[in-house]
């Protein structure tokens, strides 16, 4: 895993597009084990008025309907560490790894996502983490809002 | 918490419109503090081939974009206990409790639940049970796909 794969530039391109929507700039991308892009996506709170479009449920969304199988062995690439929402979505469809651009910004489940046996990759990506400094600064309420923190 | 609530009628209200538009009959309904309804929905799967709209989340994503303190003190109401996916959602915005209608078809993350702080209260309604044991045996192919199940 490195920051040269296709799922990771493509959830690193969702966070860009993200930021120039002035939205939550978190990206991500769902792929399969045979390394297909099931489906990638980008923080829709703003755009949509969205509660639950996080990066990771949009791609997830955007993957549309699919049978167990098809996320058994994929990767959920997401530039954050995956909150609970997030990570319970991992979960449920049973995504085998996750590979996180950053988690100096805000750390999420990954010990649960651990715990369930769905491994978790680091890549401390320093564009992921300048997105998410320079969104936080701006927009404090609404990255709180985000997080469910006041 | 009675069946009497209404937080569980509108959950039930909406599981029983998503029998009858075919759907997975899981209805939800997010209720401040105070005992206002701040959003309600259904499990949105077939009708909008939607593998992130559970009911919960649609409760909350109807309600739409709130402040953290909107959540707090609020429960959600199921039908039925709630997987990961939602269950992270409601440890996410710091719902305060989950209020379900049966965990004789699936038994969700309520351990989860509880280790968060949330209180979980079980109604053991029939009328849940049976939406979903109707489904469950009309549907087992689309039950499976939405709870990630082979």
């Amino acid at each position: 895993m490195s920051t040269n794969d296709i799922g990771f530039k493509a959830a690193l391109e969702e966070a860009k597009q993200g930021a120039l929507e002035k939205g939550v700039p978190i990206g991500a991308c769902l792929v399969s084990k045979e390394g297909k892009i099931l489906g990638r996506g980008h923080n829709m709170r703003m755009q949509k008025d969205s509660p639950t479009l996080h990066a990771e449920m949009s791609a997830l969304e955007n993957a549309g309907r699919l049978p167990a199988s098809a996320y058994a062995g994929s990767t959920m690439y997401t530039t954050l560490s995956p909150c609970d929402m997030c990570t319970g979505a991992c979960i449920l469809y049973k995504v085998s790894r996750v590979v996180l651009g950053e988690n100096n910004t805000f750390v999420g489940a990954e010990e649960l996502l651990r715990s369930k046996g769905i491994e978790v990759i680091n890549l401390k990506d320093a564009e992921c983490e300048a997105l998410m400094k320079t969104f936080i600064e701006n927009q404090p309420g609404d990255w709180n809002e985000d997080i469910g923190e006041e």
